[in-house]
């Protein structure tokens, strides 16, 4: 066991993310985070309580490079010794389809071929390979799109079946792990394209402010994790206020005035865009509208328009109208 | 008043930072922010119910344009018709007495200035002319120097007498708003100082970003705004907290382990770096030794050591043991 075996160890402990008797599927594209994940995962299986079942490769078919990958993996399933599974895919014409970026469409295929194998194998946990980088790269593209009122918290450790037991580790010490086994990847030319604006991020920006913090991608990693605890909590306690201070009516909700600006700012803000978000699913809710509702609340200003509908303060409730549609 | 006044006089009224009646300082360097301030609050004062009853402006002596620039501020307050204040103080001879860098001293001597002539022309708050820009690029700092555990929160909008009108203005609306007055302010030259780590983000990183994302520093200021009042409640919260579950005895502080582990994760962590700090107030505590000591808590290893003293598990407290010192 390496020092980097035994990181990887911690942070599975420390999430909880393969509990004693669990199965494990790797999502594996056959770049060096998921090859390196896989091996990883092999030698802590062999001294853990928990089983490696199987591998999962997706053929995006977006690049020309897309069969020489699929080659790549079957050649170190083999090497390995753990089955691979793939499937092969049209992503882009399911985005056409669907209307998504081929981004988003190839997100949804991708965690949607992954729960089909892990319910093939009776697998319980479906390990993909983002790092700590990615996680550094994910919160400042939130953070520069304003992410700020959800979601700023980044990647999770875990959602569901999904763990990811790389976030603490590095993508230069996982090649140099590799490296150190004499092991191979094959490089995603995507991830050099600058038009993509999160390579752009990890090319250009990212790099830039490692020349004057060396450390700025773990510390930003870090900080993901920590505001990602403390919004995880703020939006609990604000599920639990909802409960008590907002109340369904025929024509939308009205949430209790005095009760709502009783709470401290950060669990009032989150009340009225629960509420917001709630009356009104289909809308873009952001900040303005929130602190516009609270505004009408605090009788500081008259009703006001949202998206969908209308905000106003009646008889100590903010009552959110949804408009009737024609 | 134009759109740029009543979004200040929002930024004033949303965070009272002047309450009816009170009397107002400004802080003037002569560059184009603390212009802009005063003459905004000028305008303002007009309008409301505060009074602009000076501007203070300290040489540092740091550079061979301070003369001109206090000049320049001399002239300034004649056309705006409010008394102006000046003082000379070394502030490099400071910085060596004290031996603290350059910026903090000249950070201290400032603000002991502004103090001094708040006291003297009886104002009650201090108006600086932190922007928006300002506030990116200080989130932004910390976020890559791994102030996450605390602090991450940038700049707020008040502090004691201090307040921040502008802080939701950036410096190119300002510089818009004197060049269509035809008011003209100071370059300070050492904000071109690539060197300086914080002039590598405004000229170098921030710019780049806003190729890819037009609105990032607004987004980033918007964020810290909301990361600071979530902080706020959380460090509130805590206090009260650790009021229950810390006490003190001879050789250092216990906390009741089964209490705080009983806390959610954001509380519990900051319950532990308050008393460790409160502990070891001279020592460097980081989030190491917060995971370290929670750790002990949980029973998941044995005691550790921690700058300054040892933290150990005894008797369903967490023992934060001093060292004596030889």
């Amino acid at each position: 066991m390496t020092a980097l075996h035994q990181r990887v160890r911690r942070t599975i402990q420390r999430h909880r993310l393969c509990p004693p008797g669990c199965r494990v599927l790797v999502g594996l594209s056959g770049g060096s985070d998921s090859v390196a994940l896989t091996v990883l995962l092999r030698d802590l299986s062999e001294h853990g309580d928990f089983a490696l079942v199987g591998l999962a490769h997706l053929n995006h078919r977006l690049r020309p490079t897309s069969d020489r990958d699929g080659d790549f993996c079957r050649q170190f399933g083999r090497t390995v010794g753990v089955p691979l599974f793939v499937e092969s895919i049209d992503v882009a014409g399911y985005a056409q389809a669907q209307r998504l970026s081929v981004e988003d469409a190839a997100r949804r295929v991708r965690y949607e071929f992954l729960h089909r194998v892990a319910m093939e194998t009776s697998a319980d946990r479906v390990a993909v390979g983002h790092t700590r980088d990615d996680q550094a790269e994910t919160f400042l593209l939130k953070l520069v799109r304003g992410a700020g009122l959800t979601g700023l918290a980044a990647i999770y450790p875990q959602r569901g079946e999904i763990v990811r037991p790389l976030l603490d580790v590095s993508r230069a010490e996982l090649r140099a792990f590799l490296d150190s086994r004499g092991l191979e990847w094959v490089d995603d030319e995507s991830n050099q394209d600058i038009g993509n604006p999160r390579n752009r991020l990890r090319h250009g920006i990212l790099p830039e402010l490692e020349l004057v913090y060396p450390s700025a991608s773990a510390a930003i990693a870090r900080t993901a994790g920590l505001v990602r605890e403390d919004a995880q909590w703020l939006d609990e306690v604000s599920r639990e206020r909802y409960d008590r201070l907002v109340s369904r009516f025929q024509a939308g909700l009205h949430i209790d005035a005095a009760g709502l600006l009783s709470e401290p700012p950060p669990i009032r803000r989150r009340v009225v865009l629960l509420a917001l978000r709630c009356a009104f699913p289909t809308r873009e809710i952001g900040l303005d509208h929130v602190e516009g509702a609270l505004a009408v609340a605090a009788a500081e200003t008259g009703g006001i328009d949202v998206p969908g509908g209308r905000v106003e303060l009646q008889r100590e409730k903010l009552v959110l109208h949804v408009q009737a549609t024609a």
